[in-house]
């Protein structure tokens, strides 16, 4: 027997309906290519996305084709996503920092029919146009610009697009389970794949990211996603802002220390979203400035394991809840988050300090399991202690990657995260390393970003990759490719002398290997397999 | 095209299996029928509605099938809840205060092929077993009782059942808009009506719930629900509970106000949630024992309009964010709740008491509109002042009634409350009164409820009722049906007096009539169309 309640589909268009109807004056602020900051709000917003849902149904675009998007935090980005993943068709954000035959591959790959783009990136598009031709419209996400139009003759522009257009437009109602966006892997090895978001779990994971446990967004917050749009969506913030109706921060393309720092304090913003990197410039900017970031009361830590130290400097000199989240492009991304229990409220200092350093545990949507890296299986013990491999399942989480004949799920339904992690017995989630970073020596296991985080403390020293060197005796031995920092005399005696007492002596990398620079990915990651590549035989010629 | 990311229903299986994962530790305290308090956790609860599960597949029950639960607020009728819903059975949860024959027609109108009961109801249940043939099992919540035995034979006991089965029990996996439960209508003219609600939107409903800007529920919360679980399933928050993983203190029969002040203290409650009536006696129980009830921070108010007194006492006598809620059966009952937004925090007081005061906004995943009393087709203005049938769409809002032809909502999809409200241009509802009681004076409206909220100000006045009655020139002129206090002398001349000053001239009552006793429904509400029979003509005889 059914249920008699209304059934109506979890559309992303009903976001911004809400917000709409029932924010419609609460204030979206923009700061622009060009430094200016603009003001505009969930009606104007909405509007703007009818507009523009008219102009790309006047364009002759159909639902399901894909839409890029190769732009910054702002407006008019926000409202070209509601327009597209409105109308039915798929938002397809692209990452500008991918290496250009990466953007043409996915481009391609994605068989993407419009681009809008900031004004930043028209030399990328013109380096890379002649390698994608299946672009049938290109917009600049500004008004009428004769230089773009020398470089670039068939631009629209958005601007003019939206005064062509009246906002009379009824969002299409359809099946939840539509695609809505498609973002692409970073990718450290092969080519970037897709991951292909639905409406359904786009919006689930909208509300269980303004959960009190999760972000505890409401309409009193005044949110700052310095992650990018083109990140995972912007970590799904700007679906969770109009779900609640909150206040938006877009920072635009200057994401240095002093122009947040700027952005927070001018603009009162409660809560920020950005990765450790980020967050350490402006912590260091707030402190050169002498601001305290009084509105800021929390900000959620994500994309990479936060060194301790940020998430202290944030609570003792701040006076803000810094929290540690976990999420991949394949998780839409909300994997995990570190909130407390009522139990914890009376835990010491110490003991706060080490369980807020740890990636935290999913919310209702998600669940987590760890696997024998041997026997896959066999559970591991969910004790705290117990290594495996990390695998989710949930509302949110991928099913397929969006490239045919690519599996990206276990036979029984999970996904299998690629990291290596504990769980304790509160769900509380700790990863140790990626899997294939991890270094087996002698059958035990060493952490590459153990090694890594302990070399980047010592004063000298910019950068540090710890890689797996074959070993005829041991397997594998760690051995550390370091980039010092200007003009540093650090030698590889010293380096390996600080790691001592600081890791079991067994674990100390058996060589180190000094580099000018290590190569990143479009994520900002290092590309540790192009080091394995060129340093991974380094043991066996000694 | 469809999006690649996993799917699966939201069944309520998934919150318990959630709350037994994550939060297996987490207090379930329970104060049961004899007064005391037993205490449980989430992995107990889980674990005992997987045995009782397996008890009710055991007794040959099928899924779709009606269980009636009829029991106060307890650790055994919560695992109940998830056994029944869990297992693809509809949990019928009845209101006891409904006068015996209703009791038999809803039993059986919903067809209940099981009774699971708490001592206290026995008598009632021996009182109507004669006329609910249908029951198939009696099923007594405790542990086996000869005296039980005596009286009703057949009965099952539930502790004997649990020690029967094991907890080695596999939630079904079906269709998310399969029914879960239902609930009737307490109703003050007709039979009671039923809601059947569905797994996707009580999960949906809970989502909803725990939001900031709804409960705000986490798993930092030690919850009370006094409003009883067979009041729309306690407001949904035995769902949101498991979903958030918070504790839980279920308060059992005893809702006199030194009980709860106790409950409070001993348990260090966070959030609890009542009606109005309930809350007036706990605040006078907390000044009366001297307890400033500190771990309370906020409280949610609803199931009938509060008093602006109680608001405020709760605010500057307790520190604790007293929350004006609306909402009904048919509406899961999520239907606003009032929680400011940013722009709100630089009202004055008294303009923040007057915004207190409202039932608040929508969350997503419902809307609201107000339309022309005569002209059904003509939205009124959301202006704050104009008034109109309030009525509501979304995800957890009734679609049919559970009995057959009874039609629930408007041609264009929108259940009409049947009450009269304002809503102003951020959304904020205020409910003028319920259409029905609405007086109506020579064309211009006069509020019932604003009338016997003045009337009650009186200090001897206990209970007012305010009907229209006919009249001869205006059509109807409002007559007040008051019982006084014990031993009061208070007069009609001193009671008109009394509105002199507080509203119009006109909207002025034109009788009084004084009487022994109000009638009240099940759900505590006055029963004005008995009155309305009785001294609807009143006026004309004059």
């Amino acid at each position: 027997m059914l249920g008699k309640m209304m059934y109506q589909p979890l559309l992303i268009s009903s976001l911004i309906e809400h917000a709409a109807k029932y924010h419609g004056d609460t204030a979206i602020l923009s700061k622009e290519v060009d430094g200016q900051i603009t003001t505009s709000d969930w009606l104007t917003v909405s509007n703007n996305s009818k507009r523009l849902a008219n102009a790309l149904k006047a364009l002759g675009l159909n639902s399901s084709e894909r839409i890029a998007t190769l732009a910054w935090n702002n407006r008019r980005h926000l409202e070209a996503w509601y327009a597209i993943s409105g109308s039915g068709m798929i938002c397809h954000t692209i990452n500008p920092r991918l290496f250009p035959e990466q953007l043409s591959y996915i481009i391609n790959d994605a068989d993407d029919q419009v681009l809008f783009f900031d004004i930043t990136f028209l030399p990328l598009i013109t380096t890379i146009k002649s390698s994608i031709k299946g672009i049938k419209h290109f917009i600049c996400l500004g008004d009428r610009d004769d230089s773009v139009l020398e470089q670039l003759p068939e631009t629209l522009f958005f601007d003019e697009l939206l005064a062509q257009h009246t906002s009379d437009f009824d969002w299409p109602q359809f099946d939840e389970t539509t695609a809505s966006s498609l973002c692409y892997t970073s990718g450290t090895t092969g080519h970037p794949k897709g991951i292909l978001y639905s409406h359904r779990s786009s919006v689930l994971h909208a509300m269980a990211l303004c959960m009190p446990d999760v972000a505890a967004l409401s309409a009193q917050d005044i949110l700052l996603p310095v992650v990018p749009m083109f990140h995972v969506n912007a970590w799904g913030t700007p679906y969770a802002a109009a779900l609640t109706g909150c206040s938006l921060i877009l920072p635009g393309p200057n994401l240095d220390g002093d122009s947040l720092v700027s952005l927070i304090d001018d603009y009162q913003v409660t809560l920020a979203l950005g990765v450790p990197t980020i967050w350490q410039s402006l912590l260091t900017a707030a402190k050169n400035k002498g601001s305290k970031l009084t509105s800021m009361t929390r900000t959620i830590v994500g994309g990479a394991a936060c060194p301790p130290s940020v998430i202290k400097t944030f609570r003792e000199d701040f006076d803000c809840d810094a929290i540690h989240g976990w999420g991949m492009t394949e998780t839409s991304p909300l994997g995990t988050m570190n909130q407390i229990k009522a139990k914890h409220k009376t835990l010491s200092e110490a003991e706060m300090n080490k369980l807020r350093n740890s990636q935290g545990r999913p919310p209702y949507g998600v669940e987590l399991r760890i696997i024998d890296t041997e026997q896959l299986d066999k559970d591991v013990a969910e004790d705290g202690l117990s290594q495996g491999n990390l695998q989710i399942r949930g509302h949110w989480i991928i099913n397929d990657y969006f490239t045919e004949n690519l599996d990206a799920i276990t036979e029984d339904g999970w996904f299998d995260t690629g990291d290596i992690a504990t769980i304790d017995t509160d769900g509380y989630m700790n990863i140790c390393d990626r899997s294939k970073d991890l270094i087996k020596s002698g059958g035990e296991w060493i952490s590459s970003v153990e090694l890594e985080n302990i070399a980047v403390e010592h004063p000298q020293i910019k950068m540090a990759a710890a890689i797996a060197a074959t070993h005829s005796q041991w397997g594998e031995r760690p051995v550390l490719i370091v980039v010092k920092e200007q003009d540093s005399a650090v030698d590889e005696t010293q380096v390996l002398d600080f790691y001592k007492g600081r890791v079991a002596n067994w674990q100390i990398p058996d060589k180190v290997i000094f580099v000018d620079n290590i190569l990143l990915n479009g994520a900002g990651k290092m590309m540790k397999n192009n080091l394995r590549d060129e340093h991974g035989d380094v043991l066996l010629s000694l």
